[in-house]
């Protein structure tokens, strides 16, 4: 089954650009998974094919008409789920990335100056509005690559070994652990005694001391969660103590 | 002054990709910004040119070489920062980006694969570990097009309106204020009323409170530093309340 991407975008030139290289490009010629752009501005329907307008109440930058893009989202109804990339989004989640993975495809809209008019989500409630990250983009695409990245690389057949996909950040709501490689020593440093040991057992267990540590030191906000989450009763209360 | 953007990375031909185009693309040819990048698998010494090893301890997925990563690093030894794109990197922020901006330009390592041996951060402790987002892409590539976007919109004279990069999310710590422009009515929806008086402090006072209250509802993780900000006293004691 192909993946299905779609991207409304003012810059379709932009696609499948570095998607169309490496692991992601190898697996677009396979087949697995088809990258669809819709030039938004093929759906404006003055002289002047314009796109947006200024703000109402004022400020810098230009609003992209609510009209223009809701012609372009009409153009593609279907089953997919439709993700609007925005900084005034839910952030992104490996889990939510996973679901849409497993999915028929996904369509993502790219805002570019001041982003989208609110009312095109009042109009259509079920438009993801979606953050990639706490910093300000030019526009969506540069997200919309990121997101589809993060789900291309879980298709079916597109990594090399299916067990990649696991025992990796987010994953099990841990950091991944610290990974080391020959040589041996290298500048005066030598890889983990325990790595060399042969004993999977150790191993594991090192990994998973050092993914907890390196969470609880690096990522207080994921460690809060998963130390919750272990904590839970299965009644769903969460517990306080 | 150019902004100067390297890139360590095993697929070159990625960049300046979408950041060829529009806003990124302009300011590349006007010289705001110079795009190099470093083929790490120039810096292999065997006759096979090899990047990656199997992770010590075992696994799935590669680890890149640190003695050959390390040589590309030394080729390009200067002041500006270096990032590693890592999930386990400590999370992007808004205020980074401004700071990286604002200087000389920056060095971006990509992994693929398993990701970086961590030796390299030992040894070069200057490299800032920087995950993009809660997900895990199939390289670094697509998180530093992500990165580099948006450093270049904030150079001077990228963005037409330089007040563009102000009053929007995350530059105050709070999600930007939804926007709206014409037509007045789109399917049934009209603008607020506010936007439409001409009341210029009457319309600050409502972004700013539509910036409250959808910060508290849709990232309550900002909020809550939002808030505490508010709260604390210059003596820079946390006050509990």
């Amino acid at each position: 089954m192909t993946f299905a991407a779609t991207i409304l975008t003012l810059y379709p030139e932009m696609f499948p650009g570095p998607l169309g290289v490496s692991l992601a490009g190898r697996a677009l010629e396979r087949g697995d998974w088809s990258c669809e752009t819709v030039q938004i501005r093929d759906f404006a329907t003055d002289k002047h094919r314009t796109v947006d307008d200024t703000p109402a109440g004022g400020g810098a930058g230009m609003v992209l008409k609510p009209d223009v893009l809701g012609a372009a989202i009409e153009s593609i109804a279907d089953a997919r789920p439709i993700l609007a990339m925005t900084p005034r989004g839910k952030p992104i989640t490996q889990e939510r990335i996973r679901a849409i993975a497993e999915g028929p495809g996904v369509t993502i809209l790219c805002g570019r100056f001041e982003g989208f008019d609110e009312r095109l989500f009042e109009h259509y409630p079920q438009i993801e509005q979606i953050s990639l990250a706490d910093i300000v983009l030019s526009g969506g695409e540069p997200a919309a690559l990121a997101i589809l990245d993060a789900c291309i690389r879980l298709l079916p057949g597109v990594m090399g070994a299916p067990t990649s996909g696991h025992e990796e950040s987010f994953e099990d709501g841990l950091l991944e652990y610290p990974q080391y490689t020959r040589p041996q020593e290298w500048e005066g440093r030598t890889i983990p005694e325990v790595l060399r040991s042969g004993d999977h057992a150790k191993i594991a267990a090192w990994r998973k001391a050092r993914s907890e540590d390196d969470t609880r030191l690096r990522r207080p906000d994921l460690w809060d969660r998963y130390s919750g989450d272990r904590d839970q009763p299965a009644s769903g209360a969460r517990r306080k103590d």
